[in-house]
């Protein structure tokens, strides 16, 4: 296999996509590189893994965000921490993920290998290595740089049962930290907003404050990281998977304040905006405190709040008492306000 | 959950990828309703499965053919045959499939629910059933049209040991039946070339047939599906991994006459062009004319053929005896011949 990749000024083109000479090129000298583990090299067209001892978990996600490059991560980085979440979303502890790229003809190699570098990085800090892969190229003006799908599995430990369909009246909302941060870094970027305190996104892997959480409270009921459509779409379909009301109280919410400046600026509402390294959780009330005493004790959950309760509600509607007092209902995202966020 | 999807005239809009209503009401009305099986209708962001018996197999595939419906198939039915087969090609059976959509602004609700009917149909066909998905949207030329990747799950009977390193001196090699007709027919579609007899995709799932081969010859050393690169680049890959040399014979290599009429006219050279339907198998030289008559024996392999030999090469060369008597060596397919071809 001869000839060397020029990671300096290369660009992608279709060859990289033909399943030819040039495509193994760039898997070895770029995936196969910076992705290194003992199932990927293997080179087989599959993975095979250890049997998991447990019910399987499997969650699937496309990584499309614009820019590429944020404050705070980049795609490859994010296609990691997303598809972990997932995962973990169900107590499932995280073990493999497959990643299927979708490169525009044109994209700088140099580019890509930082994508690349991102991802194996945020495998290694998450102990999730990327056993199998799948490259495709498109002409320019067919895709937008790079997009990547990530696959992840993972093993649910016995006794779990962790759903969106678990919330009952009584039970209490929790947030594991500030909301908003991701998809204001990201508008900020695309806006070329430059606020006085740049604003970073939250991405990051939770799945080992998840294994926290569940050692403290095993009877955790739901569990949601509130990315696309922000807090309040995800609280509205916890509100209607499980056939429940909500009741959140906006004081109790965090939102950094510059977040909450930028929100104001871009008319944006901080409920309606992504995250990418926060989650709700819900579980009875008895076991509220010790929950959030455990999330406060990790560093992924430290600015963590009770932000509510689930009631009986045949309407299934999401209320928030304002900081004014009043009680409001909160909707779904409607429309598209920030589009490709994630 | 107000209002209806307009199927027939309707099309995707930014806000079917918001993460808020109208994306749930696409999940819904589309994917959910076609898809429809008891681990996707739990409707979190993972699927929970039974803990599998056996070594896991994992695989991902991006899907980018253009155009998106052709003569034998669509990208629908071709993200489902692809994944399976690759899942398929370490032997294992494949159990689950996991669907991520990246969808162009402006794709025709009709066109997107054609395509969703088509993966379900297949995953009918095929017994292996869509447990989570995803879906993106991205503006108006920053794609084109709907990309699908899907990652597939399977499990590895015990006792085998199939992989692309198990190639020995000595050992037969097999294809399952005529080579090409997937590339050609989309070529075909795509120059508007109109052959008296129109040339269908090949496009199938191959897992049946393996099972069937794995009956009959656990031995198998090594599996793999000539796609993108054709039979060419898989036996070069092949040969590459396992340290070895292939010796071919042209004469016996299965080609239609119309594909082989058509490859001339297109300038192909049928050995690089993709399958999506075909399988190389390679066994120990004493158990070629079983596993041949075993393949011979199901509908999928009728056309099956022993085509060759591998033996000891330091560097590891595919070489054919021509029809005309000749040997020449078969190389990677280098530069780009036939871009999305899947």
């Amino acid at each position: 296999m001869a000839g060397r990749l020029d990671l300096k000024h290369g660009a992608v083109d279709m060859s990289h996509g033909s399943g030819g000479r040039a495509m193994a090129q760039l898997i070895d000298q770029l995936f196969r590189k910076h992705l290194d583990n003992d199932l990927l090299a293997r080179g087989d067209d599959q993975a095979l893994l250890a049997p998991p001892a447990g019910r399987l978990a499997m969650s699937t996600d496309g990584h499309v965000i614009s820019p590429l490059f944020f404050p705070g991560g980049d795609i490859g980085s994010l296609a990691v921490h997303g598809t972990v979440n997932d995962v973990a979303m169900c107590g499932a502890r995280p073990l493999y993920l497959a990643a299927g790229f979708i490169l525009e003809e044109g994209l700088a190699l140099a580019e890509l290998a930082r994508i690349v570098e991102s991802m194996a990085a945020a495998c290694n800090a998450c102990g999730v290595p990327v056993v199998t892969g799948d490259t495709k190229v498109v002409e320019r003006g067919k895709g937008d740089g790079c997009f990547i799908t990530t696959t992840g599995v993972g093993v649910v430990p016995e006794g779990l049962d962790i759903s969106g369909a678990n919330a009952r009246p009584g039970d209490a909302i929790l947030v594991s930290g500030h909301i908003g941060d991701h998809g204001v870094a990201i508008m900020s970027k695309r806006e070329n907003l430059g606020f006085e305190t740049e604003i970073h996104s939250d991405s990051q892997a939770l799945h080992d404050l998840v294994a926290a959480m569940i050692d403290a409270v095993p009877e955790i009921h739901c569990l949601r990281d509130p990315t696309r459509g922000g807090l309040a779409s995800t609280l509205n379909e916890l509100a209607q998977q499980s056939g429940v009301g909500m009741q959140i109280r906006e004081p109790t919410i965090p939102v950094r304040p510059e977040v909450a400046a930028a929100c104001e600026l871009l008319g944006l509402d901080a409920l309606n905006v992504a995250n990418e390294g926060k989650l709700v959780a819900i579980c009875p009330a008895d076991q509220a405190e010790t929950l959030l005493a455990a999330m406060r004790g990790h560093p992924k959950g430290m600015d963590a709040a009770i932000i509510g309760e689930v009631f009986e509600d045949p309407h299934h509607f999401v209320q928030m008492e304002t900081a004014f007092g009043g009680n409001r209902i909160v909707d779904w995202l409607a429309g598209e306000q920030l589009p490709r966020i994630c």
